[in-house]
């Protein structure tokens, strides 16, 4: 059978100021490999998620540029786009050490995109003291990113004492009504606190890029994003 | 069509100690009057949930010992049990006003058990001073019954910082994702605050009854319940 | 029965910059009326969501500064904020005219918080023509709200087309697999566009106040929020 | 235990126009060998579909004239009905690459009756562009087959924009809401695009089938069909 | 509050053939008229459905032209396009009487569109001589719909008989795990009969307008669609 | 720790007439072997369900009465008890080949209860002749057990032309909206034939011991069971 | 629209020996006025389910010979058939007073088909010295069909208790969780007695009808059912 | 990258009384070695649920004071709390054997808090005489923790029996509908037993915190906590 070989989206970057991502979780090695030859040709970078040891260690020797990021389970290739502190700075909140994860991802995201990055672990709200002691540490932040598996209620607390965007990460941390992150899913898109918004389980990149949307449209004091 | 005519399970009050209760709901007034009368014949109390205003008016009109309880939408029969202080007291928290309802069936039956109770209305999460500076009312109480819908993230916070026995009630009040009580309801049960255990979406009686078996059993410091 | 009255989150405003927002939909009347005397008595703005014609007529006649919302089924208390251009605009899309609803609350609740705002209805992607010639007006907004029932995909093929952030809004309109706006919201919340974010379903009010919290962060340079 | 044996539906082909079609996931290698003997001693076709390479492996060897598709993961035996150019081609899309799997075995299914065909992966339409731009190769497409994982948006869009059968293909691509092809599934079946029609998730083979009697049923300008 | 009002999809009919459709249930009266009126005043047709005997009274009272299917719940503006007989015939078929009002949609839709219908009810599985002895009737058909509530096994039956395109349309009709039809959705989904394909719940209309592009796309020996 | 070492139900022979029963699944090999054990000593007969093959090697190298039967996943300990032809026989029916291990285990626990038993497989609805052609085999049956998975339609169809009771059992063989036999369960209880009765999803054994207690029960003229 | 009129399933009585039975919720009164019209021609009996008051008023009205039955929601046509004593004994049972309906269908149903009944309600398992007294009055019953709403776990501890057949009728009574009859229904799947069946929620009329298959079947001891 | 490392809940035995807890399940063997490194260099407990007998077996070689428990699946750090008797009893019951591992959690976490346990197995309802037999040996406890899979039905039927504050913990031993523990857990939230208070599926050590703060804030006749 001869089909079509992939697209790649390779306008992205001047659409939406990204760099190519590519989804790694059902993809084989072999189709990897062939999407970030084209990338390599073309000098473009990338950014892999959901890649896993066995599949990184196999990039890694055919890609000399590449990296894996453990603890966000990423793959890049090629070098960041350089810090731009004008941007502001985006801070990341997580439930428990088990959301490390999609925290991590979330961070090397943004960290990849040029942003300024802080990670705050284990301020779960119920041991609330040690998300009110951190409060100081937050103010300074642009947009607040909250990973959260079980019930998923910091945000919530989060967007209540806070004025920013503020961006929910249900994790897949769980067991029984939360196994799949869903009670956390829910929890946050039922959030009392007004103007918390959401992303699907586990999408740390996704909130990566949504906040990555917020610092960009906002640098100027023009009315056009750019 | 010849039936066996329903079996009140009287002795509950010597088996649980707890009244006879009737739920409601799914009961014609017929079937209401029916039971009604034979609990008043054996001179029985009697405690109905989920009564609305009209089926409440014409038992009233019926039975001159009856009372109607609007917020909590209960109709009881007889006198309540009197209040026997050494039990210790219960504060009933709710997250909004619209939790009344559920939470007021709960205040309700402990009162209409003899004990003393405390309703504390609007003490969501989102808006966090609001509990905190509750905490000290709430710390004479031997249980703790919280009341919420949308999130449900209150019950979760609370046993985060109290030590007491906290019920957690989730209420049916939101919509999309928490429309029928079913977010708040995971987001209790997947909750991270440790002890924390729930009843049914809007079971307020039954947060009550749970209380009561608490504060029943431990009374005295002998080893066997009465 | 003897509770304490409603608390109101007063600080809302000091905190968050958000006008006191009151959930209207469970609410008796009677609840709805103590809560705005409670308000006008602090001299308070008050912005009630989700309340139908018959609660509106009675509240109107008791409140001299309410005023009613028809489409957007809300009720106001006193005067919008002054509108704030320095801020940037936010448009405010939907797939169909049945989202009307859903998409003027978000368009209200901004409006009144002081917000430049424009509404473009029936732009759905089944008729791919109407987005794609919409665009220019969509180019100048400092943020998007997309409001879709049915399978949701407008908000998906937006975020692929324009850099700004992106709150896509479910609506519940639809029936069998999307009557109450769920294929809507796993439709946003598993796009394949980065960096969309969500709200609950009909949550017109909570992405409104997504795009403040996005809008005031970014005012200044400076890299605190205010 | 003595039972009695597979019963294969022979008269399929005779009835329906359709090879043999054997579900290859949960049974064994033994059930397969037992019915692909069967088959082989009438001198049937088989086309068996969810075939992993190991069963792939143990059939090859046994049976000289099968053949193992990897990409559709598909197994056959015999040749394929010659081709018929007279009914028409098929176009299969599919949104990602992660979608191969499913779009194969459409494509397999339909050639291996004798259909024309083309594959055209990776129009996903948050680069909307892409499929824009392919529109041209799909003018001449009797029927279109889009397979979608995540929210499955593309069936909708193409059906907005082209006027002939298109059948959707929700695949299980996607993690959290979409991790089983759920959210892609109920998007299709919520789509506001008029005359869309869905299978089962990963039902590349059911959509083939439908695709199949499309053309078959149409060949001639007689009333019935043959 | 000014809005940009309702933009019709005026070029459907060129692009897909098809008569403009209302989706008529979350529409007010207002909304409707405002649409008509517009459609009217360029000459065009309009299909409305999902439309209650009220909604009708008032616009059959505005509209001279317009016309209510009541066992369809449909509204139609202007005349049906002319019969076009060389299409070929498309019967609708219903397991029960109270499918009739979603199998009714799907003839009139039909029809309206100049094609040539059968309805024939009650042909439901459990009393299978009533579908086996009407075989006959259903032969000259060039596409089959079946509607069917419950367990809606009926397409999965016909669809194993006969070889034409079979659109299977699940109906609400049924009590418990049937109430929304969702048994019978995915029953339909789930058939192992090959080549069904499926429609959301209840869209009568839908599966007109699948019918109607596998009609119109086969017309002529070309290879282009017309 | 110490613990009350399990209980069996040992008198269950006597009440119901039943061979002790193990669950397998979830328990471990020294779990079983303890159970065995007991039973071996008090001289009993046991029926262990859902034993994998490497549990069943295990359990058979320390019991020499132990058998283990591979179709069905079970494994006894002792005779079968005596055929008593006199209450009759029961025909199991399966849709196909996948749906052996179930319809198996079914067949299994009635033979060993000493019942006669017949296998009918691959009588699914989408090849109807298969099943009309069986019915002279089925109509001797007292009693007839039916299994699918897929749409699960056989029951239906089969309640609908048989009087005998028909007992479905839904079979986790599917994929997609069927994965996990949910669609076939549904689809059994929401039938529309009438009397139709059915056991959870996989559950050969249930609907065997369903049977028995159906034949047992009728054996004499006398109105009370023995 | 001219369609083919309703085609009643006449044989009904002669394949499976029960009453022609017409479900009346989704019905309107013109339809059923039409199928009684047909049935009363034929000389035939009726059996319609789920009649609501206003509906049974404007037939009973129509037809002379019609009876509605308000406990169980059902009108009859015709005479019951006569009662046939050596069929033995059906014993309907229901653990609440709320799930009368439903078990009064049950128990109609029979007795219309000439089958002795008895009603044991408000036996349910919290006050479980109501069933435990009761089982004198059940040992007699051939065949025993439990209603229950809630948790459902009444025809669970029957079962466990009694050697007959025992058919679990899942009751729609209850709120939260068990709000539709749901968790009652799963918890009777579930179950850990040996043999229990199901029938859908609500459906009594169909526990009837197994319950009669399973006496008709069993009356003779020849082989064959008649 | 570098982020804050975990904070440990460090105050949680003032707060609450509880030793500090792990959640070992979605926790790298790195990750626990950390957190049990901060714990032993600042003296305290742990207690670490949701191990498995690898990851066990790497802490143990580590750490000389761990401990692991193999039934409950737990390893615990440092010795447990000294017995207070004052505190009265716990009984554990357990619907299966299968529930063992949820039961010895909800054990285990008790003794560790110096609570005094005993361990009853196999106490189903569906063999009512086991728990019936029973009764004597629960009397004496001060709180019953009953664990159920499969229906869920024994803490209804212990909760209708006994005065006590019960907790129902849903184990996830099922298959079918009660696969996941989701029907076990609405059973027991859907129960008519009044005051029946439910943990999240498998929460053994949730119960046991749940009836340590019953236990605690009832030692003395003081109206506070302590």
């Amino acid at each position: 059978m001869n089909y079509l070989h992939s697209r790649l989206d390779l306008h992205r970057f001047q659409r939406l100021g990204m760099v190519e991502a590519i989804w790694g979780e059902h993809k084989t090695v072999e189709q990897l490999v062939e999407i970030l030859e084209s990338l390599k040709k073309l000098g473009k970078l990338a950014f892999v998620t959901r890649v896993n040891q066995e599949k990184a260690g196999k990039l890694i020797d055919l890609f000399k540029t590449a990296q894996f990021h453990e603890d966000a389970h990423c793959l890049t290739l090629g070098d960041p786009l350089i810090e731009d502190n004008s941007l502001g700075m985006v801070v990341i909140l997580s439930g428990g050490t088990s959301d490390l994860k999609v925290a991590a991802e979330a961070e090397l995201a943004l960290r990849w995109h040029g942003i300024k990055t802080k990670l705050l672990l284990d301020v779960g709200v119920a041991g609330l003291h040690r998300l009110l002691s951190s409060l100081k540490n937050i103010e300074e932040s642009k947009v607040l990113i909250a990973c959260a598996g079980m019930e998923g209620a910091l945000p919530t607390v989060l967007a209540g004492l806070m004025p920013q965007p503020v961006i929910g990460v249900p994790v897949s941390v769980g067991y029984g009504v939360s196994e799949k992150g869903n009670a956390s899913l829910n929890g946050m898109l039922a959030s009392c606190a007004p103007g918390l918004s959401v992303v699907n389980i586990d999408n740390g990149y996704g909130a990566a890029m949504a906040a990555l949307r917020i610092l960009k449209c906002n640098r100027t004091s023009s009315s056009k994003c750019d």
